[in-house]
């Protein structure tokens, strides 16, 4: 059969001429929602075995179904499924294949259901797959980083604020900082799933079926928790896309972060990280070049993601009620992001633990930016001086610093107490950089025991 | 004390000159950030009583800074309190004040803390006290639909898709949509509630502090159910701010819906409901006009929620660790989505349950549409025909009535049998508007008993 | 030659070990950039004529490029070309194929250039054509528009403010108000096409080139007004691409206007124009639907550009100068974008002079919201009475309307007096609908002779 | 009078009750549009004189009107005059004002226009006179850069890509890089300044008005290029703030990479500028601080202005024409960006004239990267080795100076030799920074001539 023949077959009766050839085409939504074709199979297999059980398709018909569609499902993993866009969608191509093979039986597997609800439940069942590889590369980043932080435990690096050097921190703190981002991650990917994981099945177009389903069988035969509530909502609803975004948003923006920070320690002027070659890429024309190539991409990806959150919001503005064509735009952009959180996140847990610090540079770094100032206003408060006056006088201290070139540590006790009478021998043990993050090992701070 | 006088006094120990009265202003945070004053001083209380039972208060300090406060807070609330720009943000505002009042125990409040711990710790109890309230107004909203859906549980209207005409369905089942919506919406909310609730306090300006502090007595004293478990992280972390932007965005999202149907149904097309005068203005040239002012303005607040989510998003974006002085950019964005989605809530729940269907109105555009095609072919499926040639056959019926004028439940026995041999006396009745919606009787259906 | 023989020959002299072999896909841009073939080939050429004229290239070195580049072409347009994940990109591919055909010489081509600004060059080349090809889709639509307009010009409608009948109008005028968008789309394209037009090529990495080469011959063979001024700006520049996607992004808010009419005005609550059957689809369900899926589609596709657009602004936010690996993530936004934009215009462009209006339902429509109120205001006015208070008069005549059901045009001249002396015989004469859009003759008016 | 008395007078003949409370705030505009007043008044005037040129106004009148309009215009700058919520927007303000000071002829004013074309001139007269600001702030920002760029043009520091060292250049060409971008941003906001120069007025509501106005006279007194062609369109197009903020993203965007370039350069590990004091703050907690607040809170504004242009995007979407009262949330995100933009470019105007660079920093930066590379590539090219070949050689060179610490200009001749036979005594020039540069003479090169 042509795909001429085909033409609206599935609802042309009141039409009077064919769909132009490039309405067809851009109208059809085949080339990307083809990818849903497992869980479409999934949820018509489900379907089929309800209409069974409600007595509207007989045994013989139920299995002439389930195995027709389980040979096109083979069909399409071997390469040898002939897509039509003139079949609009992967529902239809389905159906039209179906019923090529076996006949009637497979004209009535649409009873009791339509696109919107079918489309509604494919597209769950495919993300809450998607979810949970995406947790469970979220929780390899979060180990490989707990196993790195662990080794790096006293590795004293620079903390930063405003990109100035702060206060001494280790790079085990550091890192556990990006775990933490990647932990409040996973938990919104939990509770996304938790909050979509319901059948739409069953609502048909908008309104529900005449025909006596049972939408708690096909909810339980695929793995729901629960049916949806209503119908004109169920298949009008694109809530969980938008939250999967949103917090698929959130992790670009963390690994964002993280990428700043690899791209800013492996440049010469930080050099506080070594990366594998295998990580980075070169010059075509500059052959000294060896560039951190994964983390920059990641954070360009960043935008990537957020267009797609802003495409889905965009999308859904002002949409009455229930379906519209518009909604075919969710799938490319949610598809996208999907790609993108994974293949990013497989990127950062395959290189993390390979990362080496340089603890050299990282302490020489620590000891230029008077990055025990705050202890020295500490030491002085202990002292009695209220924590204002302190910061007064070691503000001055340090301007004294800056002009002779000298850091804290690197003054005598005489020039220190020229600033405050407080200040004692023994001064220059509060402000040695092992001193100063043994001394934060409150819940939090730097010098907590791992 | 002029402002001059005041200049950079807590932190100008190193710099040789005053900031320029240009960037003062431009950054500057008291104009908005003194809305934080009640949760900064509710901070301030809590940390001074855990400074007083770590020995670094004595109790006579820590009542005179407790007074201080509150009479600081009075101050603020009569409108007396004078603000400075040169004290840059609220924390250094009310500080400053302190000192003024009490003297010396007053510089020394900020010791084992430092602003960007502080300003993390007021947003935080800030936007939680504002979640509780956009939780109230949503369930406001909620019962307000409940209600009106009971008492409409029996008006037909047409359902459509595309809008256009597709099946009947009840409005009492429409609004019962919006409600669905909402539920998700108060979730949302919650979990991000939930996973927000964790003081920064005691983690300093990022590496936590050298004095003894007890992060687990002040978590407590604010009402949060831990301190956050990394300082680095809780001083640079946004993500409360971006995850209850999201969440607020959707809800925008379903309320531009609500409003876009709102806009329909009284345009003189639909003509549907009936709004109060009092939630609609005027036109000051066209003497006839009544416009549906308030769901118009709430359809257009979607771009501006939409708007500072991806504002919050961008400036997250690529930011090292830990605070940067970008951060202080949040809180704009963060006010007016919190102002916006309160108040978009507000005048909804004010709103909804004064609109009045028009059930003649609705019922006459049901039977425009050849709403109850869909029954049809169902009817010809129970007879035994497969459901796609069920569909076509009625597409054909379809066609017919376009040319001769009339509906399907206008058109004779004999013009109905032909089309199809199957269809037999008695049809008509599958074809009513009150059978067809009544048939739609499982889960989530609109025939579903309220 | 495999893949694996080619790894890295371009730039891998200081690598110890290959890219690993997820990262190498991951950073490989080749499967979005071939797309760039032919302009990358045509920028090669110009190249290597000018390294030629400088005495780099020997004239049989030259004719030995041109003609490789030239066969080259050849394959990739009949699909006969291998392109290579391990070479990463299109400059790449077609370089290493070069030396494979023609030896030494084609290692000799990327002397004096770098991918920086063989990239930049690509990328300018081809959306300058794909430029010109919008602006001729956008100058189909608005003839279009024109001559439809032209048809229409007597047939009398509703003008809405709000979604409320407003004031009579012509189709025709309200065709031109969409024509109007889009004249200035086109002049938005012309302004970003000529802005963009500048040659980037021989910036090399971002410093220039020792070499002397002559870009103004380069940019004269490529036909572009002149290289640009600056090499690191002309490296890290992506204006063009944002400023086309801004551009963009109004067409297609432009055209989600016109979408939105043309769904409310195929509802069977407007029904003020009817389309073409084969540009709708119908519904799987339901037999008697026919959906106006291309207007629906189109105003789906706003997000899809506005998300593009957020794409590359997030991107380029806060990149250091010169060029990162973060600009690769410039290209995918920018394809589709152009695509989305060209297919719109195209679907609007074919659709648009089939549009039948429906000229008895926009004149029944114009009857029903008190339309000419405006013009009994004026018509007081004209008697002497102030605007404001003859504002008044006529609403009180419309409350009066509403309650007994009568559109001003049905009320006697006895009912119309007791709102105000001053109205008299001959006042139903302003109230005709022809008369109200007559009188509105003045330029920019829906009664303008067009 | 009262509040009370006026609510709704200018509309409120057809309303039975007066508006909600909360509504009348929720929906009023007078909060933000009141900074319009000045050209709304400029406005009216025109209108004023156009209306008594058209025989509607008697010349006693319009005096009135002059001198009313004059009058409120000062006390509105004195703080004196009273805005009332009731009045809703600014229009209606000043309008009830002028009638309770002159009467009558006050309620004549509102002949032949509308609040929607009212508005649409008030805009883009005020936005019209902050492009000029604007402009003027690009100018004198890009003559500070030029002026500095001047006086460092021998300064030599390392060139970046992946902010990895690549080649030399000098100061001033990076500088000029910046200008590059603000040349650009000034064309563009000049564009969108000659495609708005065009006046709604008279308009009116949608479909202009039925009194013998004269467009082109009030265009041309308010300095309009010509009216707008189609009423529709111009009491409903919003292009020329979208435009706007487009132009305005893309000055943030060039603003965003600026600061982060210095904020890198004034971390101790770059260290390649110092920038004022007065331009910087310190720390509340860390005495040593100076931090660069002005280029990180500009960085960070980038993320405002880019959620403006959002919400103006998705604001628009799908809006069917004429007016409606969504478009009144067009102001605050306009209003906002433009101070943004000219707060952005201000505090960068000020400031950057006065960084000074730190010319031993950066050379020495510039030896570390083997910043000379490509040109011991471009010199075996000369020597008559391929260039692929040379990148080649250089590459292994640099893997050479890795392990052995040294950097290419401290190789002795024989260690070179030993990569390319063709290296000869004299290579070392070719290698020094100053040769480096020099040889880039060509247009756009680092090279050049200042």
């Amino acid at each position: 059969m042509s795909d001429k023949d085909k033409t609206n077959q599935q609802w042309g009766g009141r039409f009077s001429e064919p769909v132009d050839e490039f309405v067809a085409r851009f109208t059809a939504s085949i080339d990307f929602d083809k990818r849903l074709y497992h869980h479409d199979i999934m949820g018509s297999k489900a379907h089929a075995k309800m209409l069974n059980k409600a007595g509207i398709l007989t045994t013989e018909e139920l299995d002439s179904i389930l195995n027709g569609l389980a040979e096109i499902e083979q069909e399409i993993e071997r390469g040898e499924f002939e897509w039509s866009i003139a079949l609009e969608d992967i529902h239809m191509n389905i159906e039209a294949r179906l019923t090529d093979k076996i006949g009637i039986a497979g004209k009535k597997l649409h009873t009791g259901r339509s696109r919107n609800d079918q489309v509604a439940t494919d597209i769950r069942l495919w993300l809450r797959d998607e979810i949970d590889l995406i947790l469970s590369e979220l929780n390899r980043l979060q180990s490989g980083l707990e196993e790195l932080a662990d080794k790096e435990c006293k590795t004293i690096m620079p903390g930063f604020t405003h990109l100035q050097v702060a206060q001494p921190i280790t790079f085990g703190h550091h890192l556990r900082a990006w775990r933490e981002m990647l932990v409040r991650d996973s938990g919104r990917m939990e509770d996304c799933r938790k909050r979509m994981n319901q059948s739409p099945l069953g609502s048909a177009a908008l309104a529900g079926t005449t025909f006596p389903i049972d939408r708690e069988f096909t909810a339980r035969e695929l793995g729901f928790d629960a049916p949806t509530a209503n119908s004109l909502d169920a298949v009008s609803d694109r809530d969980f896309a938008i939250e999967f975004c949103s917090a698929s948003a959130l992790i670009l923006t963390h690994l964002s972060r993280m990428s700043e920070e690899l791209v800013l320690w492996t440049s010469q002027q930080f050099d506080f990280i070594e990366m594998p070659d295998r990580f980075c890429t070169g010059s075509s024309i500059m052959p000294q070049k060896k560039n951190p190539d994964v983390p920059e991409l990641v954070r360009g990806k960043t935008g990537r993601v957020n267009g797609h959150l802003v495409s889905l919001l965009t999308l859904m503005k002002g949409q009455p009620l229930a379906y519209n064509k518009d909604n075919q735009e969710d799938k490319e952009p949610l598809f996208d992001t999907v790609d993108t959180v994974k293949d990013c996140l497989r990127a950062f847990a395959d290189m993390v633990p390979h990362i080496r610090s340089k603890p050299e540079n990282m302490r020489a770094a620590t000891k230029k930016g008077f990055a025990t100032a705050t202890d020295l206003a500490d030491y002085l408060v202990k002292k009695g001086v209220a924590f204002r006056e302190a910061h007064e006088i070691v503000g001055k201290a340090v301007a004294y610093g800056l002009n002779s070139g000298k850091d804290l540590s690197e003054m005598s006790l005489d020039e220190l107490k020229q600033f405050s009478d407080v200040i004692e021998d023994g001064v220059q043990d509060a402000l040695s950089l092992e001193g100063c993050i043994a001394a934060r090992a409150h819940i939090g701070g730097t010098g907590e025991k791992a």
